[in-house]
């Protein structure tokens, strides 16, 4: 019988490709208001130069933007560029199914957790701006668990908090680093096509192993009630 | 005659240590709001103690809490914190006179300028989450000139924007960091009798040396008028 549901938080719970964009738009945006020399479309395209270069997790990338453009004094755009790319990542807003349906779920009685890759204080962080961290039991973060999210990852989680494979479905928008893994560790699996991974070379056309695939998470009730009787 | 204001900013322009106090409490009442076994009276004083040895732009004061608390998993509590800190720190206001004083003093002819000590990009966001930024000419922060505000930075400034010291007025709210260097480079001063230097081992009663001292910053315009014709 299924009691615990996995999820995934990015392009799971929320758009984190869509967000992660504008973000970066907002903030080329606030540069050129601030009055930098220079156009959005080239601004656009050196910064995505560098997120390409140094990965979207680089902290420097708009100092490192006004150097590329020999900026002399470049506080005042880095500072209206970070001010705006943070007041858009902090105003990240979940799925809009995704609060009310956690809700549903935790009336009929599953126990909710989180399983995801990353920093725990940024996951957690994701959690907390979008105001849905009392809905899980518990979030399980790559960085704490020790390792990424692989069949031991899963195998570790599901003693922690002594479940049994069969008793667990996993909820994630990867073929990688979501499916394979929970499937190989025993644990049902349902594919969200949302966000960049979506139609990317992981997930060719019905190659994907999971047990269901869906589009929004709005389709769950009803998915998780057809795997469980199949 | 007067041709150029400078300004200051923490605790002249905005309530600096009021809304450093107020953060801080704010991420202690999401530590609780997130479960953290402990009182807040606890978390604040140990908290205090931490800024106090660490200095206030310390930024892992909450992972240290949550080490002096021996929180085994301290990630969910740190997020927390640090959110409502920096939802604190982005949303600081200037006092309220201060926009509209700045626009009247635009309209008279006067070139405003900031004089400010710190890093460069951090002073900007100040200016900007508060948008007053462009009402000043330029800003001058400590970090781009190479030195902390002194004879010499101001010295620096003025002979930058070409002015004689003389046509300026520096105003601040500390004797040592505003008063006594714009005044030994020549300017004329004013105190602001605000925030946590109003009232310290600093200024004694009646013994700042400026030229004059004031409460709010809506005296100005009447205090300019008074310095500029005895």
């Amino acid at each position: 019988m299924l009691k615990y549901i996995f999820f995934d938080i990015d392009d799971t719970l929320f758009p984190s490709s869509e967000f992660a964009e504008l973000a970066r738009k907002n903030a080329i945006r606030a540069m050129a208001e601030a009055g930098i020399e220079e156009t959005t479309e080239r601004l656009h395209t050196l910064l995505t130069g560098i997120i390409k270069k140094r990965g979207s997790n680089y902290t420097k990338q708009f100092d490192e933007l006004c150097r590329k453009l020999k900026v002399r004094r470049p506080a005042r755009y880095v500072a209206a560029a970070v001010a705006a790319y943070h007041n858009t990542k902090t105003g990240i807003l979940p799925y809009p199914e995704v609060p009310r349906l956690l809700l549903k779920l935790r009336e009929a009685g599953y126990q909710l957790y989180v399983a995801t890759n990353g920093d725990a204080v940024k996951q957690w962080d994701k959690l907390i701006r979008m105001r849905i961290e009392n809905y899980f039991e518990d979030v399980f973060v790559s960085e704490e668990i020790g390792r990424e999210k692989d069949e031991k990852f899963f195998a570790i989680v599901l003693k922690k908090i002594n479940a049994e494979p069969h008793e667990c479905v996993m909820i994630g928008d990867r073929e990688d680093a979501d499916i394979l893994p929970a499937k190989k560790a025993g644990m049902k699996t349902i594919l969200v096509k949302r966000g960049k991974y979506s139609e990317g070379r992981q997930i060719k056309k019905g190659k994907s192993s999971a047990d269901s695939k869906i589009k929004s998470l709005s389709e769950l009730p009803g998915i998780l009630k057809k795997i469980w009787h199949q």
